[in-house]
């Protein structure tokens, strides 16, 4: 076999022991007996460990070398390479017992942070999150990949893009974000979402969640939908895609929303061009971009007015007493309210990005400016109240509400990329094809997908997603695209 | 580490993908989608390569000889060394082209097996039948660990059991249960199973059996119940044990008895000694001591009149219209009928042994004394109908109805075995506890299940099955506790 087939081959074993790891923790979230957390933790460990062992192997140094010297290469062939180096690399780097500790901080921390959000109270938190700050401190130092260390570890979710870069999009992103936010929210004319806190039946949301991404072109053949505490997507295999939704019975949106969004991860992962299927290169380009795609169909498309004109009549059939007597305008002002509040995963898709550049501005203090964690309450109330105007009435709506700490840092910054580079992509999209938001309006979703699919998804891993974006749009990054989409939509919602 | 310490701990990893296999297996046949079975084969692939790999290593063979000369050893550490010999033994005596064509036409020749019992077509799977016994052939004589290459293949299934040694024994239960089916069959008094193939609603079923298997103790903190077309036991980590049903709108025992079937199963895996779990010994100690206890809860105890002393008013009111009119009597007699059919797993309790006897001795034939493939519809339905006294209308109700030889040999009569070692165990059950079914008049089934726990499941796989029999009972198989239970239940319920 050519050194170049077998690194193919060698990374092609690593990604089914990935995909078995995903299905475990599918797995634990949508199935496992509660009993069972620690059987199941177990084969995580064995399953993790083979992986980075086999990363880590000389070996796999001795395969790269020569792969990197034969001849011809692929384009592909290319990035299958750059990958196996990345990823041999930081396995070189990183102490074992370091990535032991953080695991183990992290599952401890995890159980405390649970505790300390619903009594939110911070202190009992404290320490776990202090030792996580400073094992993950070492961590990038240990990584070197970035010009400072908080930008190696945004480089593991994002990679190629360093603090600096992302600082200078999100400071333009903030000032005009704020401003708009401002006239929104003076504005005495806003929608209201009372119609959508109604009492809906969970079943029947169940079934019309199905019903969409159906229409969507979810492929049900290679991919699934269930219920688990917090959606999310995991590909189990080189065609197995599966999403989760939550439903709640006094809030229509988290079912609705959340499945287009999951929905949209799946359709990138579905889409990877079939030569690619099962191999490392499987995988989207990036965290952002792949936020990209779950936020452009879950608000870009799923918020649209045109969406509605086709779904809006079937919802009325589903929940007849409830919207009877609500317009379509009416409910699509109602599902595009725009109000500053303190939990980021209830955010609409206008103040989302300042919840993401808090955290960003902490994350940085955190690893780079010696930002105490014992502060970090009081900082994140006097910056909350800066961005937003209020203040969190407690740490639980507080710097206690998201869990992300406790693994890492530099992971929120991407979804705020994901909705830069979903505006810019949608953008584009329109200008070759500016019929699809009549499409939607006949339950035709299938033309965008294809686009999509033609000018992103199918490429997987072999691009970045600065060049991905670049040679699809023919620019990069722009957060006027973004800003743009918002006061185009917005100002007309707000009678502006 | 010691040696010894070092051997548990290689074990234990392989035991962990064990589990990982198993849960590859149930999620395949519990939730995934259609399109998605190459994405699982290369998956169970690889983890079978792991193992297989592990368990050939010269490294294992020098940490048993190593482990061999510690000291001191206990029965646990000795039961494992035993256990790990087998099975290094086993992964270096078998050359893996073996094993991957074996595999090959097992996966090939099971969908050619599918077509082919649909229409009855002996013909088109011959081929790939034949080549599996000329594959069985050889494997048996790699191994080699039998007197002859048919009680080799026994082994695998049934550790120390031969050819031999089972067919002394079904002889003497053959003669004996001809002449009791014999009886039953000419009696005109017998009982009739309309009763239950009425229309029984699917989700009362559902619900009715997790009911039950409450009752019988399945915790469902470490366990849960899933829907799936064949059902099965599975362990997919060391503390989660899952079992499936299958429910048949017109024929209410499918899910009734295929239920408690399989928690008899899952209370023997859940029923490992602590220190055991995760290890390498928590495994039944043999395929036919498992199914025994599968078939102690299903028929000695699902099937009882005492049981139903409890259920009957339960399921009465489950299903009014159907059951209102019968009598407990009625319904005792209904779930008991034996006659003489066709498909094995339809069988009554009584009739099943002579099934497997047909199996067992055509098993015999292939792999040791040249049976053609070609002959074997023709040897099937003359040797049923002198079993039976009935000829099957076609190859579907008769040689192509189950797909075991399209895997392996040796499997069958542990089914059979199952009901023997039962019926002995229950025996001498009864003697300790006389008053069990009064218990279970009441619903109480724990004391059972402690018993059961206490003289057989704790101890996993550390005895043999004989040994742990002779512990328990104090006596060697004995095929007369089966026949004295039969006659003893059954000549009553026939009016004899």
């Amino acid at each position: 076999m050519s050194a170049i087939k077998e690194l193919w081959s060698y990374f092609n074993e690593i990604k089914k022991l990935k995909y078995i790891e995903e299905l475990l923790q599918w797995d634990l979230n949508v199935n496992m007996p509660k009993g069972s957390i620690e059987g199941r933790a177990e084969q995580r460990e064995l399953i993790r460990g083979l992986i980075h062992r086999k990363m880590k192997s000389q070996k796999v140094g001795e395969l790269i070398k020569d792969a990197e010297n034969s001849n011809p290469l692929t384009q592909t062939d290319l990035a299958l390479i750059r990958e196996a180096k990345r990823e041999h690399d930081h396995a070189k780097k990183i102490p074992e017992d370091l990535i032991s500790e953080i695991a183990k901080t992290g599952a401890l921390g995890y159980i405390e942070w649970e505790k300390a959000r619903i009594k939110s109270e911070f202190s009992r938190f404290e320490p776990y999150l202090e030792k996580m700050v400073s094992l993950r401190t070492k961590f990038a130092e240990f990584l070197n990949t970035g010009p400072t260390p908080y930008s190696s570890l945004i480089d593991l979710f994002e990679p190629g893009a360093t603090y600096e870069w992302i600082a200078g999009i999100f400071n333009k992103m903030k000032i005009k974000l704020v401003k708009i936010i401002h006239k929104l929210v003076d504005c005495s004319e806003g929608p209201d979402q009372s119609i959508l806190r109604k009492y809906y039946e969970t079943e029947k949301q169940w079934q019309l969640s199905l019903e969409i991404i159906k229409k969507l072109n979810f492929n049900f053949n290679i991919g699934r939908q269930d219920k688990s505490t917090h959606p999310f997507t995991a590909s189990v295999s080189s065609i197995d895609t599966r999403i989760t939704t939550r439903i709640w019975e006094d809030f229509l949106p988290a079912c609705l929303f959340g499945t287009i969004h999951e929905c949209g991860h799946a359709l990138y992962e579905m889409g990877f061009n079939a030569q690619l299927r099962g191999t490392y290169l499987a995988d989207g380009c990036s965290m952002g971009m792949h936020e990209s795609q779950s936020r452009l169909w879950e608000n870009i498309v799923g918020r649209s007015r045109e969406f509605w004109v086709y779904w809006y009549p079937i919802l009325q059939k589903f929940f007849p007493e409830n919207l009877r007597a609500c317009s379509l305008e009416d409910f699509y002002r109602s599902i595009n309210v725009v109000k500053p509040s303190f939990i980021r995963v209830e955010a609409d898709e206008v103040t989302y990005g300042l919840h993401i550049i808090l955290r960003f501005e902490l994350e940085k203090m955190m690893i780079e400016d010696n930002l105490q964690v014992s502060e970090l309450p009081q900082i994140w109330n006097t910056k909350f109240e800066e961005l937003f105007g209020i203040v969190p009435p407690s740490d639980k709506e507080g710097v206690l509400q998201d869990p992300h700490w406790i693994g890492g840092y530099g992971y929120f910054p991407t979804y705020a990329l994901g909705n830069l580079y979903g505006a810019q992509i949608y953008h584009s999209t329109l200008k070759d094809l500016p019929n699809l938001p009549y499409e939607y309006e006949k339950g035709e979703f299938s033309n965008l997908l294809k686009y999509l699919t033609e000018n992103i998804y199918q490429y997987g891993k072999i691009y970045r997603a600065p060049e991905l974006l670049e040679k699809m749009t023919g620019e990069v990054l722009n957060p006027d695209y973004f800003i743009k989409y918002v006061e185009n939509k917005f100002y007309p919602i707000y009678g502006l």
